[in-house]
């Protein structure tokens, strides 16, 4: 491998390329990205080798999509008409339904595989990239039947020099649970965020008050706005789900505290307690 | 000082005489608690130096009381019935009026300083005791002015020697804002994981799936339900309030998405992200 193309040089894409610079230093990282900041950023963090644009991605062996999810459903067509025979488009976005269907039909789809790595922090940004972020972290394929079996090899073998581990699922599965696991946790986070903020207006008294279990809970709300509004909205039917039924199960907490059945929310803790076991394997 | 018992040899007691011991080497530590294998087992780790009983307390010079919020409002008025009147009585709860309230008229109320240190984690018994957890932390004192002044003094210098900074605040304020900066969060965590553990049977999808975030924000689900129910009866109507706006706020979202108003999510998620300056402090 010689040329990669990373379109978006933020937190996932740019420690990506770390990642891939290190296990194969003869690599050359072409950057791409609307952020021309980002760019001279990232070129001077050295996680880019040169900054590039989109009309000379023939040359690229590799490109990793790392841009929000509605500006890589936009894109991702225009890539693979673009890029060469033997190329491979990878994404790494959090909705995996409307990317898959935006390409379904490609006369190139076998040049594309659709990934989504599990890994991150709430900081964004090329300042925010490091190597070593997708150390035994899962990367979950979809529709790996539909890459052509060389770049399927290619791709796993690369990510998997990095240090993930690859599931399989079908994008409608995969947006499904991801609603549950990751979208649902952000929203949660965001509007205590919001509750907390606009009772306290007087900022120094949460500071002061404030632990670091509060710190925890509400840590996902320093994402990206610019992030996250394409993924709630690519994935609206299933994040609205979900949300109605943490609402339901916190409205169920409030009645029963009105109730004074605290028997009832006891018995509610312990059985949740048991994500002790659950987590133990993410942390 | 000489004599110290701890009244409840779990994580916050366990930690507050670890680190009071290792500024006082020459004090010993009496332990006291209903559970028996806590007892050995703080006395194992040298959380304390010696198993001990209420029947003796009339020989200690402090008494920190590190249970339960209700059981610390029983026992409260029975400690101060058989301390000496030189002994200084601080309990560590979570929730303020009620405590207070209890020892009001109580004749010796100036032998104890109502407190509420700022800190924990989501681990609960005397191994997840460590010394240093205070450090840097807050420490609420509320009707500091009922307390002797010598005794005041006496635990003002020892809570700060373990590194703490004290807040004042009146007990009926304290309860509402933490209401909000603790309380909540561990509702909104605790129904996180229920929501989430209800939705995946399989769990084998949930640990592959989830990653740091959503970790970080179901973290305080992982608390001991036996130290939370009590918390949530004695703080009842301020943790109601707090539940209804984050219900109303988490409904306003998922109503803007319903609305496809992906504007208006996106200028509350941008609203909220100042969290991050409010958070530097804490974490």
């Amino acid at each position: 491998m010689k040329n990669i193309y990373i379109i978006g040089v933020g937190l996932i894409g740019g420690s990506l390329v770390l990642d891939i610079k290190r296990q194969n230093p003869n690599v050359v990282i072409f950057g791409v990205d609307n952020n021309e900041a980002h760019l001279e950023k990232a070129l001077d963090l050295k996680i880019i080798d040169k900054i590039s644009k989109l009309n000379t991605i023939n040359e690229a062996e590799l490109v990793i999509l790392a841009v929000p999810v509605d500006a890589a459903v936009r894109l991702l067509p225009q890539l693979l008409d673009a890029v060469s025979d033997e190329a491979l488009i990878v994404d790494v976005g959090s909705t995996k339904q409307h990317i898959c269907k935006a390409v379904e039909n490609h006369p190139k789809r076998r040049n594309f595989l659709a990934m989504h790595p599990i890994a991150g922090t709430e900081f964004s940004g090329p300042e925010a990239a490091f190597s070593g972020l997708f150390k035994n972290k899962t990367n979950i394929i979809c529709e790996v039947e539909k890459t052509g079996m060389k770049l399927q090899e290619k791709a796993l073998k690369l990510f998997a020099s990095i240090g993930m581990r690859m599931r399989y699922m079908n994008p409608k599965a995969h947006d499904k649970h991801i609603a549950y696991v990751s979208h649902l946790s952000h929203i949660s986070a965001f509007m205590l965020g919001k509750t907390v903020i606009e009772k306290e207006k007087n900022e120094r008294d949460i500071f002061d008050m404030a632990g670091s279990g509060f710190a925890s809970t509400v840590r996902l709300a320093k994402s990206s706005p610019q992030m996250w509004t394409p993924i709630f909205k690519q994935n609206k039917v299933n994040v609205i789900e979900t949300l109605e039924e943490y609402i339901l199960n916190l409205t169920a907490f409030k009645d029963k505290m009105k109730n004074d059945d605290f028997e009832g929310l006891f018995n509610d803790m312990e059985n949740t307690n048991h994500i002790k076991q659950i987590l133990n394997g993410i942390e």
